[in-house]
């Protein structure tokens, strides 16, 4: 992005709406969580020997620290599940970096630099943390109505509050009726976020755990944002017992040296059983303001392959 | 770090009350800031083509993007200056990665990832910035006495809500009546926070303010805690004329290439007057728990020079 629209778009009253639901966004989530939950929060870690391998391509984001090589954070899922040691409800915002691929530039949804608060609880099952992601989303948008409705109506926006429970579909089931591009069709036709649940096992990352009773079904869940929004989330029940990791992490292809602290932590500590999920903040802000694309509403925004002098 | 200390440290009762302290921290800043003095919080930035030079010495650390080096943030000063283009008071919870010398390491101040809530307003003074950081430590430990009181009984810590206006000190008599190490001394016999005020510009980057009626002296403030815990807090007025910003630079023995992309941006758009300050989250809870070392109140601490499994 040329320095020319970086400082124009700055002073644009939309982007200021949007920063002003940014900012409301995280006040109500963190307010929910810390006041009606009794969750902490704890810092985000930004480099590190151990991160999120993602289950998409993306490009290794490296820096040399004291000549150790560390990465920057994908996603905190590791420290979430290493956390659990010390806490039994935790929520970060925490800033993730994904050097996207370049063609992803144009999708409305990527940004190679934002924040997920990202949310973790101590032996709860897939049903907890479904229960609570929709308690969190219901109260955040209530209190927006609340606060923000003369932006929403100034931007166009007719925002409703979401029914409780939420849609749930199986992954297998929407892929049979809709094909590869499910994601995105049923996104189109919903009018109320929705979840999808029991992904395959070889669409997710090692860490989400694989349902005892049904091998080669995942309880983890998406879930996803009507009209179109696509993804808002990811997140599951998590993997603790070291045969079972072992297991995936073959099966991905991948090899316990690629996750070499976080095994010994496991086999000198052990895992605590949990369940959690991360919600993008950029994408919320989207769908709240219904913005066109993800940069629309994000202060610094970064696009993949793109350089951007600030 | 040996993982073995890591592991055992994170089930210690001490490490927990030092998060509920640190995740309540995070909250009445938060809530002063939002609820009570309409400041908006923006997304931190971690890599960027511009970042703090910062007066003291750091090992750069950089990150490959699409071919592109970018910095990981120091601190988000030029960016706070910038977003004054969209918006009038504004804070960050904002990681920062600084790779201090390695003999910083047994300080018990120095983490190379740390967390400063990072705060500007336009148009504002150095003494309005001043009013605000008294009115925002002060409210934040009110809150803390009431919620947490429990925590600091049982750690031993008697904390004292301080005194307005805190007691200011010139950087001159300071280092008149102490000598060099006048931070330590004076911060060891306080009683109570205090500023150091009118800094030289010697030992200030470049984007501090010089006194218009004083050359040679800095509209900014430092904020040291009482009891030797040192220093909480930096900031002031900000450089926003162009002229006056190559001086600066050309003073420092830096070049305006060094700061290309902001330079363009000044040249531009422009910068708005604005005064602001950074206190760190991580000392902050160091100093509210009356602990021996940062690392102690930190749930995954990165101590300078050291490499960390996790």
């Amino acid at each position: 992005m040329k320095l020319e629209q970086y400082g124009k778009r700055l002073s644009s009253p939309y982007l200021r709406k949007a920063m002003k639901i940014h900012s409301d966004v995280r006040k109500f989530m963190s307010d929910f969580l810390k006041n009606e939950r009794d969750f902490v929060e704890i810092p985000p870690v930004i480099i590190s020997a151990i991160t999120d391998p993602l289950n998409h391509p993306t490009t290794k984001s490296q820096v040399q620290v004291y000549g150790y090589t560390y990465e920057l954070t994908k996603s905190m899922i590791f420290h979430k599940q290493i956390a659990m040691h010390a806490l039994d409800k935790i929520f970060s915002f925490s800033p993730n970096i994904r050097l996207e691929p370049t063609e992803r530039k144009k999708t409305g949804r990527h940004l190679i630099e934002f924040t997920q608060i990202d949310v973790e609880q101590k032996n709860a099952s897939r049903e907890d943390v479904m229960n609570l992601a929709e308690d969190l989303v219901i109260y955040t948008i209530k209190k927006l109505l609340e606060k923000d409705s003369d932006i929403l109506k100034s931007v166009g926006r007719d925002l409703k509050i979401p029914t409780k429970p939420f849609k749930r579909i199986a992954y297998a089931e929407a892929l049979k009726n809709y094909g590869e591009d499910f994601e995105t069709k049923l996104s189109k036709e919903a009018k109320e976020p929705f979840w999808l649940i029991d992904i395959e096992i070889t669409e997710r990352e090692f860490y989400d755990r694989e349902d005892p009773t049904r091998p080669g079904i995942l309880l983890d869940m998406d879930l996803i944002y009507p009209e179109g929004f696509g993804e808002a989330s990811s997140g599951g029940e998590r993997e603790y017992e070291l045969d079972q990791i072992y297991k995936r992490i073959a099966k991905k292809g991948q090899t316990p040296e690629q996750f070499k602290w976080y095994i010994e932590f496991v086999k000198k500590f052990g895992l605590i059983p949990s369940a959690g999920f991360g919600i993008g903040i950029e994408r919320f802000v989207r769908f709240v303001m219904g913005a066109k694309d993800v940069k629309d509403v994000t202060l610094f925004p970064k696009a993949p392959g793109e350089y951007y002098p600030i």
